[in-house]
């Protein structure tokens, strides 16, 4: 064990799921905290391991299985002294419950992180528009909790789903982040014209596609899971005796 | 001990010093990976610790000393699986001996990936503007290598790296990212009057303040000491068996 002196809250972050939204997600938790120098900022740790296998293929069982990749890093974390974790992937919260169980320290789930930010926003309830990979989406991810909170949740058509949102996540994965913008507009466009309240970009790689000063132009209030984990982060820590 | 499928080449980061840098040496490092897929991109690690006291105050006697904070964070990221190690930060490069000393594993240098990037650039001798703290500048961090290796190191006067280069870093440290721009514009600007045939960014504040799509304008060669880090980290990592 280590001197106490350097013990803290720190805040553990599973990523490469991909690597850039675990990248992203550090530097927004900066970003979003308010701070005069670098010491008022929280202290954090981040595993970006990129090898874990892929979610989707993985959650249909046409690929390696990625709980024993992601148990790993929840561990390691938990070693090297996170206090609570997040994890900036939607498609991985697939596995939430057996990542939860595999530890004691805290898990913020980011659904509730992105239902929270609805609230920031002062949407309470309504229709909202749910982005993500398809699995995640065929399986409602978003859409029972959201559901159970009180909102109505809207789905592109599985031909936007596949050409818009997956497009873009592709993109992003392969380092295209300016060709992974027009899928993703595609998908936010057809959501404004159902006329939802809000859009939740339910995968991390769509705030990648989607840089924050196009978001004002687009007509319908967004809610990043990158931002809202974040968010739910910083609350986490200031929350610490 | 884990199990021996998930070892492998990690790349730990020894960051916080500061927050954003480590941050952003994370995003450089995935946005200078060619790759098709989250799973080529390199195994990483950052340990964010920005509560590491204030490396020119330390150095100077006049506040806490940063060493035993970075030597904790070395000895967590080595701990975790880190099989080489990376500081963006170049003023913590004045207690690199220490650090070395203090791991078995190999500790990239700043400076010397600076180096190999002007080299990269086909700049093999010249006149080198340095940018930094005002710590690192006096004494001599980046000059006495650019002489060592047939370089002839040029420096800003007191009041520009007081004005400028100090301003621009307090500017970053405190999120203020678009204000701190016009200082280091300034001490580009002085260094390019000058005649020289590169301007170092020898501060990990400095690429923050000066983003890449403003950097073609400047008329003259931009060595970023983050992105040279992060190309070093590739070659390591490139490199091994």
């Amino acid at each position: 064990m280590t001197n106490n002196q350097f013990e803290g809250h720190f805040l553990g972050v599973l990523g490469g799921m991909g690597p850039l939204a675990g990248a992203t997600f550090m530097e927004r938790l900066i970003a979003l905290t308010e701070s005069q120098c670098d010491q008022q900022h929280i202290p954090a740790i981040l595993w970006n391991d990129p090898r874990v296998p892929d979610r989707p293929a993985g959650h249909a069982g046409h690929g390696e299985d990625p709980l024993p990749w992601m148990e790993n890093g929840v561990k390691r974390l938990v070693e090297a002294g996170a206090r609570a974790l997040v994890i900036p992937c939607n498609t991985a919260h697939l596995w939430y419950e057996q990542l939860a169980a595999s530890t004691h320290v805290p898990v913020l789930h980011i659904v509730q992180a992105v239902i929270d930010d609805l609230r920031r926003q002062g949407i309470a309830k309504g229709r909202i528009g749910v982005l993500g990979t398809a699995t995640t989406l065929r399986l409602g991810l978003y859409q029972h909790e959201l559901r159970a909170q009180g909102y109505e949740p809207v789905i592109p058509p599985a031909a936007l789903i596949e050409g818009g949102c997956a497009d873009s996540i592709r993109l992003v994965k392969n380092n295209r982040l300016a060709e992974a913008l027009h899928p993703a507009l595609a998908c936010v466009a057809y959501l404004r014209e159902q006329g939802v309240d809000a859009v939740v970009l339910g995968c991390t790689e769509l705030p990648l596609a989607l840089p924050h000063p196009l978001r004002v132009g687009l007509g319908v209030a967004i809610t990043d899971s990158i931002d809202a984990l974040a968010l739910a982060g910083l609350a986490w820590y200031r929350s610490q005796p």
